[in-house]
Parts: structure tokens; sequence; C-alpha cells
């Protein structure tokens, strides 16, 4: 008997990043199943033999490293537990169709607690015709943890994975960008000032737009389903949680390319600008936009052709384009000046 | 700004048992897609459109709640926490085909650790042939917390509900009763005598079924393939684990039947006897099988015109029949007394 976490040649986690340290872990598993037609490395792994193929994505939320309750209302974190799952299934062009949702608890919650969480994961599921087909509900010794699985589907055809894009290709992106880091920045800020007043009442108003894109994202299969209307097939999708830059690299190694996209063309909220110019440290809107995270929108490349059908949607930003082969992820500014996109990823939070 | 712990009209999660929460939580939930065929309350749920179905179940495993570090070895856990998935796609009548595992951990965990928890991950699929499709690593602040889905298929009708058990139909379980209760108990013994006296070596020698079938659970998907060939579909099913009792329990609501077991036919192993005669407590093993739990193997009914196919098969017994609606679950004694079952279900290591 022994207690079992290594001492010796122990390295720490702290020395990987998440995906390099997942790209590790799962090195080896080879698919052995027919139905298996894509395992571990998108945003959703892609399974079954017919024409229709079945899209399955899994994530965790762990208390106090991915949400915070102080202002996490329990019915939108249940909301968004769903909503991001969702919006791993419309990274691949999908759509979601069932959820499973695992909760671990400690008793620190009542029954009522779990009732607005669960209020919070049926209103996503009606929102977005989804059905809960199952779950566990296990006891945690600390605090709340959510684990999520969505399954969805997409004619076999119309699945767009990270690796498809090619040199001239569109890049495009939905919605706004650095706006839910705005609302985190925002929520932050007045944690800290109630934290040291309790009698502090926080002034919410005017940051309603980046509170909501923080606190309730919503998964863009308003997209999904337009570019199936215009006729267009991406060349490439992926979701951005982790901000832009980190999701353009990953396209960018995935379909082996490079881009350039241009700063003057990325879609930012004046709300997020708002709260940028209010940080003490000076915070670029653009900054937000490209390593906040969060945001849940789409990201994705189109060939050329395509352009005609997608250059009036109000929803969809052309954002720059794929460079070739051995070429740098780069941004080019107003000043016409590059800077190279380096993952900075998600950190504020944890 | 305030904290979402619901203070006023509070209800502990102690108030209800964990069926009863579920049931509570999804209550209202009405599946809206054709694809759905099953949801919430049985072993998978069943989704798709054609002949061939998908099953798909989730689980979770919380430290020092579902186990233990002080003696679980990390490559076992990461086996069984595949193997109890692929137990709940038997337990439907189907084969498993691919899993999804999260995991959250703390910097505790070096990244030795995470190898040896995916090594057992590995082993598991390997030996089912099963593929690991994806996967979340998040950072947790106390603990490790896995969250592990199985996708599985079956022929329509071939999919065994806990719904279907008929009067006269024949009471079945797989493999031996309480061993695996047993394995935790002698683990929790030498825990408190190492706690106490840390350079004490613990003796496990004569324990090794025990232990094996705590530490690392093999889903009876042999039995699956077994029914197959016998040319048997039962009427019902699901894998024992919260103790032969509680799963009982579910059949006979599930299905609107009652049921009688006797006691002398339950199959318990020599070991299983051992360690109950070594307890203080005078712990009867018959208390194991009924109650103890995490055994995995499949308790199923079948028509009685079934019984001469199965009659011979070593790692089947027939322990019981289904009795009317409005019966009782029983257990008849050797001295022909009736014991009404009741679902203690697992409690130990809580």
């Amino acid at each position: 008997m022994e207690h079992l976490e290594y001492q010796e040649g122990r390295t720490e986690l702290a020395a990987f990043g998440e995906f390099p340290l997942i790209e590790r872990l799962t090195d080896g598993f080879v698919p052995k199943n027919k139905s298996t037609r894509l395992g571990v490395g998108d945003d959703a792994a892609v399974l079954g033999t017919g024409k229709v193929k079945t899209l399955v994505t899994g994530d965790m939320l762990v208390e106090g490293v991915n949400f915070d309750m102080m202002y996490t209302p329990l019915r939108h974190l249940g909301y968004k537990a769903v909503a991001i799952n969702l919006s791993d299934i419309a990274a691949m062009n999908g759509l979601p169709r069932q959820v499973l949702v695992n909760v671990a608890v400690s008793n620190r919650y009542s029954v009522e607690a779990l009732e607005e969480l669960y209020a919070g994961i049926r209103l996503c599921c009606d929102r977005y015709d989804v059905d809960l087909v199952g779950g566990d509900l296990a006891t945690s010794r600390a605090g709340m943890v959510l684990s999520v699985t969505a399954i969805g589907e997409a004619d076999e055809d119309a699945i767009t994975y990270r690796s498809g894009a090619r040199m001239h290709d569109l890049i495009c992106v939905s919605g706004d960008l650095g706006s839910a880091y705005s609302g985190l920045l925002v929520l932050e800020r007045e944690k800290v000032t109630y934290q040291a007043n309790p009698d502090f009442k926080p002034d919410l108003d005017g940051y309603d737009y980046v509170l909501e894109r923080f606190l309730k994202p919503e998964p863009r299969l308003d997209i999904v389903k337009l570019l199936k209307e215009k006729g267009i097939v991406p060349t490439s999708m992926i979701d951005v949680s982790d901000g832009l830059a980190s999701e353009l690299l990953h396209i960018c190694k995935q379909s082996n390319c490079g881009c350039e996209i241009y700063e003057e063309r990325l879609p930012i909220d004046y709300q997020t600008t708002r709260v940028c110019s209010e940080m003490s440290n000076n915070m670029l809107p653009v900054s937000n936009a490209l390593n906040g995270g969060e945001d849940y929108e789409l990201l994705f490349t189109i060939k050329q052709q395509d352009y005609e059908k997608i250059k009036d949607c109000d929803e969809v930003h052309i954002i720059g384009h794929i460079t070739e082969a051995g070429s740098p992820a780069v941004m080019v500014t107003p000043q016409n000046t590059t800077i190279q996109l380096r993952a900075q990823g998600w950190q504020c939070n944890e």
C-alpha cells in the first residue's frame, strides 16, 4: 500500500499546455472500429457508417476554475454548460440533437439550487431543440463539477474539420469578439469592490451585452443554417472558445497553412471598447478580441468563389485569408505592420 | 451581486436519494427529436432512426467519494472508469464502440500520474475493442474527477430495457455477487492499520480475487455475446452497480411486477465468505451479495421457454422468478422465511 502520486521523475502539469498534454496522453490510441471516422483532435468526434454521421463532444466545467459562484447564477450556468457543447457541434457544421449532463455537487448545494441549474439546462435544450437523455448525479467533496456530452448529426458531405483550409481561402468569423471576456472583466471588478465592502451595490447598467455574452453564450447554430441556405460548405471551422488567435493557430496547424488577418476587420462591440477603456492597464480592444476567449463564435474559412454568397450577411465578417504552408499566422495593423499571432489562451479566471 | 446558494426554503440533498432526485430534476424533459428513442431512466439512452440504434451512457467518478487514492492505482482507476461505462452498454444488451473521457485534476498530479491513468484507459479500450474519441482535460481545485461517456450499438430487436420483465420470467445473474464490496472492505481495513502505523506492510495474500473485483471490474460483454449465440433476448436487464437488491427493485418498478429470489441460489465466492467471517460485526455474505454494489455483473430476466438454452452456462445463475404486479420483491431463505428486499445501495465509501 502506498500513496500513488509519483514523487520521482515528476513532471509538473504546468510544464505542458492543455493541448500538448492531451496530444501526449492520447498518442497511440488508434481507432479500431469502422464506425469511428474521427477520434480525438477536432471539436467533436465523427461516428457512424451511414451518410448521416453522428457527432459527439464533451466538456467539463469546474467551480472555482471555469466558473465563480460569486457571480454566476445557477440558471445561467446550466444554460452555458449546454450551450458551449452545442457550439462544438456547430463547429463541425452539424446540428445538435441530444445532451447528457453529469453533475457532481457537495452538500453546500440544496435541491432548490440544483433545480435552478436544471431550469437553465432545460431552457437551452428547449431553445435549440435538444433532448436531455441522461446523466449522473454524484457527490463532490468541494464545489460543483459539470460534465456535458453533446450528440449531433451532419451529412458526411457537410462536416467541416479544422484541417481543410487551403491557400487563398477567406477567413470568416461570426458575431463579435472579445465581448465575453469584457463581461468577465466587469464581473471581476465588481467582485473585488464587493469583497472590500459588502454594502456596495454593483452598478451593471450599460454592460448588459458583455455580461450576457459571458454568462449566457449562444451557440451559433443560426450560422450553420445560414451556410446551408447559402449553399456554402466551409473548408474548415472551429468555435472561438480560447480566443481568435488560439483558434486560428489550430486551423493553421491542422490545415498546414499560414494566415493573414486585418486588425481593422475584427468585429468588436462598443461595450467591449468601453470596458477596455475603463481598465487601468490600458487594455486594447484588439487584445480582447484576439485572446479573450469564451466568445463561442464560429471561425471558418470559405473558398473565394463563395464570397458573393456571403458578403451581405450581417452576422459574418471576412477578416483575412489563408496563406501558403510554411507562412506564419499574422495580423496586419492599420499602420501596415505585421504581428505574429500567439496563443495566449484563456488565463484570467484560473 | 450575491452569493447564489439559496438560504431560504432550503431542501438538503440528503432529503432525497440519488434516483428520486434525478427523477425530480429531469421530470418534464420531453424528447423532441425523432432520433431520441429513449432518454433518461435506463442504463443508457437509445438514439437513432435506423434498425441499428446508438446507445449512450455517462458516469462520473469523484476522488474521495467514488475512489480513494490511498489504495487505488491510477492505472486501475483509468481501467475501471472505462469498464463501468461499458457495463452500462452491456446492460442494454449492446456492444460498446467508443468512449470520451473528461478528466479534471489539480496540480497535485504529475504528467506521469496522468500517463498511468491513460495507460489504464487504453488497456480497457484495447481489451474491449473500444476507441477513445475525445475528452477534455480541466483543472480542478481539489483532487481528480473523471467523467466518461460510452457509446455503443445494438439491433433494435435486441435492445433490452429495465421495463420488460413479465410474470413467470426467470431471474438470472452472471458471475458472483458481493466480491467487489469484500475487496473494498479488505482495502479499508488495511488502510486503517497503515494509517495507525506507516511501517505496516499490508498482507493481501489470499484476497487477490476480491481485490481485483473491486479495483479492476470487467464489463460482462461476454454474456451479451453468449446470449446472442444462444438465441436469447432477455426480457429485461440492468447491471449490478448498487447491489442486487437495488437493481431488482429498479426492474420491478419499471416492469411493474414483483419478484422472488432464493438465498441459496445467490452466487457467492469463497473469498467473499472469508472476508465476511473476518469482519468484527458478523457480516453475512448474503448481505454483501444483496447490498454490496460495484459487482458490474448483469442481472436479467428471460422467458421460461429459454431455460433449456441457458441452464448449462456456468457463468449464468438462475436465482428466482418474476411475480405479478402488486407483489413485493422478496428473498426466500433456506428456512423458507421471506425477507422483503430494500435498496440499501452503496454507502460504505461515502
